[in-house]
């Protein structure tokens, strides 16, 4: 009984995590599979097409990141429970970068830096956060712990989901319904969507253009922390440059890690992370990896599984 | 019965609010001070020395903001009332403000903008915010308010305060004799203490050697949105140019606005503001003057006075 890691540039640091927690613990590292009838459960994050599937007794996957669309992208997945890693240390990485983001555009800070940078001494305009509303796409584990950690700053919220849910102080909207008037509602647009095909580029001028246009500052503001695939680029600097958008924090792109060619990079009115935003920790990852085998094992109910249909 | 607003660069700002809130109210603009016989209370800002004392009927003075150094400054401060302006709106700010700058030094913000700044795809390594420990100068209002919107973000919460105070979920130390302890817990200092003979000049080299270095960041972080007679600019860029200080945000200044001359200006890890971390709302303070004024008529007791032996 063996579980091997795949996929992912950390392969090692993840399998020296794993035997540190659980000694015991037979960790093979992809590609160094060995005899692949030993392999049980596989640690993943979009690993090759097709080598999942050489693992003819694969019990369990576990995705290294909250999203499993490097996963689903495998025509030859194995039909095995797939695991989103959901996790306190993740989700506080999470929250804390999209508050850092939504602060430094409200308090117009990108300005405030290039103001120093002249060394000019000029208030500029700001609205109180309560005048603000951000408003989150995506309200699983993430979107609701960023929405409980924005509330005690002040600002009014709003969520979006594909199915309707209910969030306690959030103004929830749901479905292609619900798409227009939660964005016209919305002045900072946090997006935390899962991709699928169903969200793959929603991300577009078209949508950008049907934010709410904030009191006291220049325009909207996009942060997205989700996918790069939910976002079209190109899209996203037209519209800033168009003025239809203030500013945005992008974190993930439609390539990455982000080609040089990118205009992306010099744009001032983009902060750009490298998809730091919420990095898996190898010690929770080890952690959550050795609790879900043991679930599996006892026969126990698996948290956090993802639903094939719908793609997470 | 007639109000003075004086001293303020933005005088005619605040009588307009005050009359659009309170049409009948007799409000005089200094210089143009009319009878002083007729001004009764006083909305204030650094006033010129000894212009208060000419008022013989005046019963209050309101300062325009939290602090009131600016005020006890004048030696013929007229022995009447002194009430500081505290308001949700001016608390709410302080916040954000406060949150935005643990954040974007947590999150390594300004590392980052250098790295887009080269077009470079680089992990930094973070801590995690319940790793970082906060510590909060100053208890009060503002400090207290703080305090309750960065728990909710992660961090470990530290306090310090002239006399012993008790604040939920924060590990709270008073006095000369918790001080070094107090330091030794701390990873980002935020100070929000009120400028007295006591206080000035306090945030300098010697004590922020004493701050611990934090778990992943190059070392503690210094924040200052109380008032610059706290601080040695001279010592803050001496800490940051030594290595014993990763970054500041600063707000305040000694002398402001900043002079053109200040190496704070140009100073890579400093993220320097023109005293805007909580701008008064001229709507709030025309309604927290009238609200004053109304207890004060009806000799109901009033909040916030300013206790003149110890100076705030």
């Amino acid at each position: 009984m063996a579980t091997l890691i795949i996929g992912t540039d950390r392969v090692a640091t993840f399998a020296t995590a794993c035997r540190e927690f659980d000694p015991g613990h037979d960790i093979r590292q992809w590609p160094d599979v060995g005899r692949a009838e030993d392999i049980r459960y596989a640690l993943a994050w979009g690993p090759p097409a097709g080598e999942l599937a050489k693992l003819p007794n694969l019990e369990l996957i576990v995705s290294v990141g909250a999203g499993v669309d490097h996963l689903m992208k495998d025509p030859l997945l194995p039909h095995v429970p797939v695991a989103r890693f959901v996790d306190a240390d993740l989700t506080g990485r999470m929250v804390s970068y999209v508050a850092a983001n939504v602060l430094f555009h409200h308090r117009r800070m990108n300005e405030l830096r290039a103001q120093q940078a002249a060394a000019v001494w000029k208030y500029l305009p700001e609205p109180a956060a309560h005048e603000l509303t951000v408003g989150i796409m995506g309200l699983g584990v993430l979107g609701q712990a960023c929405a409980q950690a924005l509330l005690p700053l002040g600002y009014s919220l709003a969520g979006w989901s594909r199915t309707p849910k209910g969030v306690p102080d959030v103004a929830c909207f749901a479905g292609a319904i619900g798409l227009d008037a939660f964005l016209g509602a919305t002045d900072i647009l946090v997006v935390l969507l899962p991709l699928t095909p169903d969200t793959r580029g929603i991300i577009d001028r078209k949508l950008l253009a049907k934010l709410r246009r904030p009191k006291l500052l220049p325009g909207p503001v996009l942060i997205n922390a989700g996918r790069g695939g939910l976002q079209s680029e190109q899209d996203i600097v037209a519209s800033l440059d168009a003025g239809e958008l203030y500013a945005a924090s992008l974190d993930v792109f439609t390539t990455e890690p982000l080609p040089p060619s990118s205009p992306v990079w010099g744009h001032e009115r983009i902060l750009l992370t490298p998809h730091i935003a919420a990095e898996s920790d190898p010690r929770a990852i080890a952690r959550y990896l050795i609790a879900q085998i043991g679930r599996k094992q006892c026969g126990e109910p698996l948290p956090n599984l993802v639903d094939r249909q719908r793609g997470y």
